[in-house]
């Protein structure tokens, strides 16, 4: 098979990210909730919120590293699934780490190294370019669940706290990014979209 | 307001791009059509394949100047709506423009500046960056039609002439996508897919 042959396959296979579904729901639903969003368009609008959104990281970082790395971390769902934020995180490991082999393996050996690379830093966090990367992926869902009566934050029951410890991560990769997401989790706070910890979960 | 609300109001914006439905289906449709596809996943799939397919660009070309152009150029169907490859072309120009004007003038004046620019020059195809960039983003419907049973050939009746001069601008920027690109053309032609231009309309 050629190089060709083998990038087309690759190509040809990642479309079905485009039926990978999130917990989180689109923006401008209105006074209806929107629909639920699916992975590669939130591929796309994250990669273009990096480069919009660059000159808030806290650290420089190579911006083109950063896209190439928002472009391909979540193709491993079209194997193990999105992995909502607030629920259960599982042992999605072994599945994920199977889906980059099969998946990123159709490419030339060059780009499924490249690829599976920039997977495992963007998973890592260990790199400016992979923290300022999972700021932008954690930034938006804030802004959906408000704007859809409390999306993911009811749906999975979740209390402010926990909210914060899944989020704070953004403050690693942009101060200027956490800022605005606090200022959202205030609001949905002060709205009662988290589930109190210390209310009666009910039937005692 | 600062830069940074500026860039939030833009980002929270173009999530309208997840609603912009394009005529072509989605690929893996199994025996059943595919469903139709939004702008936004569309942008994911060529911006990722300009990254996997750069090697075939007939000219040398700046990489990441592709990648923005790519993330940003279908913006201005927020406002315009998507014009089918095939239908008719009209005059969606004006409505492109003012959209543009006003999606883009959200951002602070350096990033509006910028962005206008790099939808100028997708649009114009007068650099190598463009070329490759436009080739990249015709190459997937031809096997989106293929495998949904001709899809938007079918739909808007058209004849193999059509797509070939539709197509061509393939060539433009990657030699090699088009010669994949013809080998499905030819495969459809096979299959029936294509309006023969000397046939009856029916009726006479």
């Amino acid at each position: 098979m050629t190089r060709l042959e083998q990038q087309l396959n690759f190509i040809l296979e990642i479309d079905k990210l485009k039926q990978v579904m999130r917990r989180t729901r689109l923006l401008h639903g209105g006074k209806q909730l929107g629909r639920f969003e699916n992975t590669a368009e939130h591929c796309w609008h994250i990669t273009l919120m990096a480069v919009v959104f660059a000159e808030h990281s806290n650290e420089p970082v190579d911006l083109v590293r950063v896209i190439r790395m928002l472009l391909v971390h979540d193709v491993v769902e079209i194997d193990a699934g999105d992995t909502p934020a607030f629920g259960e995180q599982g042992s999605k490991e072994e599945l994920e780490a199977a889906g980059a082999e099969r998946i990123f393996g159709l490419l030339p050996e060059d780009q499924r190294d490249e690829f599976i690379g920039l997977w495992r830093e963007f998973e890592g966090r260990e790199t400016a370019e992979s923290r300022y990367a999972n700021a932008v992926d954690r930034f938006l869902p804030t802004f959906q669940n408000i704007q859809n009566q409390g999306g993911s934050w009811r749906d999975f029951a979740v209390t402010r706290a926990k909210a914060d410890v899944r989020l704070s991560p953004i403050g690693e990769g942009s101060q200027a990014l956490w800022g605005l997401v606090k200022g959202v989790l205030d609001e949905g706070e002060a709205k009662g979209y988290f589930t109190d910890p210390n209310a009666s979960r009910g039937g005692l």
